[in-house]
């Protein structure tokens, strides 16, 4: 059995929001698609681990918006990378709030999906929440794709079609203690890079999660 | 409220086959996709009206196969545009068969992903299917996505920067009786054409539907 082959499924990229337990907060997430026309009902699929999952179920309401193709790589970074749980992803960053009190990016976003959860199905790692559309807004700009996502990170972040970000010295061997060895994560994609990090991948403790999805250090390959 | 606001969305396209009372058959569908990493488990949406919904109901099996960019474009209208209800879709194209006895596509497809059901969920029009992974192939091939098929189906489904199929004539006033409009279902994005099918859009009964995703009438707009 091949994991790969999941890889060759499409996804968009998106920025759910939520405001519950009195607080804000929001992550990316790639699982958002419609799963019924009449009525629209949207799916979402968050990590049970993540604080948005913890505030979507108290309060059951959430927005999903639709980052556009050429969003600064460091909205991604900032929804992607890091935990609500240690910082207020939105304190120094545009947002409005919706009628739910949701908040709402000002800049990036391809669509604005104003949702109500109706009902919520544990399926393992993820809860997947069924929605139905309260509200929609369109904006004219083309969505960024997962895959693009990937794209531009190889890239260090660039846009589409730029030169990508590649240091004007070639990089040499780690001196850090590391083999200067790359890591993929087998699910989303994401390298872990030694010469980076500057930890190899073998001390990183047993319960290390991927950053993006979440997923345990087992299922990481070598980058050969 | 903008319900073309769910077009940001990104999907792939896949067949979804399944072996049921007694026979084979499978369908078109984008909403495919991975909704739990431990386990992996998928979701899949198949419209209930589809005879595909049908025979997974019975066997609890299905087989996504993830088409390729590149997939000629009858292998699309033949799994997307009639039912198998009518015509047997298996009939004169090249297949294999799972060790479930699910028809699997010899040629065209990116990833083959076998699946056992262990949930559904009837979400309205649909019905989402909650799936494990039984055995995953992947093909080095580049996924389609659900706007290239988009574009491709614009352009008489010539293949991505190929020359768009123009007819040599440019097209006149249908003397059919329609008035030449274009209607878009707001849902999927497929184009009712008035010159190409002969017949008002206005003309056609309540009961009609998108042949591409099944919604009603009223769900079309027309495109100036």
């Amino acid at each position: 059995m091949d994991n790969t082959a999941l890889f060759q499924l499409s996804y968009g990229l998106y920025v759910v929001t939520t405001k519950g337990k009195g607080r804000i907060n929001g992550q990316i997430a790639n699982t958002v698609f419609q799963i019924s026309d009449t009525p629209v009902r949207l799916g979402v699929g968050l990590n049970k681990n993540n604080l948005t999952n913890e505030l979507v179920k108290d309060s059951g309401i959430l927005s999903v918006q639709v980052l556009e193709r050429d969003v600064p790589f460091d909205v991604i970074s900032r929804f992607g990378f890091q935990s609500g749980r240690n910082v207020d992803k939105f304190a120094d960053i545009a947002y409005q709030t919706n009628a739910d009190g949701c908040p709402i990016l000002v800049d990036g976003i391809a669509a604005q999906i104003d949702c109500k959860v109706i009902g919520a199905m544990d399926v393992g790692s993820h809860t997947l929440f069924i929605c139905e559309m309260t509200d929609a807004i369109r904006n004219d700009k083309t969505p960024l794709t997962y895959a693009q996502y990937h794209e531009r990170k190889k890239n260090g972040g660039a846009l589409l079609g730029a030169a990508a970000a590649v240091p004007e010295v070639a990089p040499t061997a780690p001196a850090d203690g590391t083999n200067g060895k790359r890591y993929q994560c087998m699910i989303c994609g994401h390298i872990y890079d030694e010469a980076k990090e500057g930890v190899p991948f073998a001390d990183l403790p047993e319960d290390w999660e991927c950053p993006i999805c979440h997923v345990k250090k087992k299922m990481f390959t070598e980058v050969k």
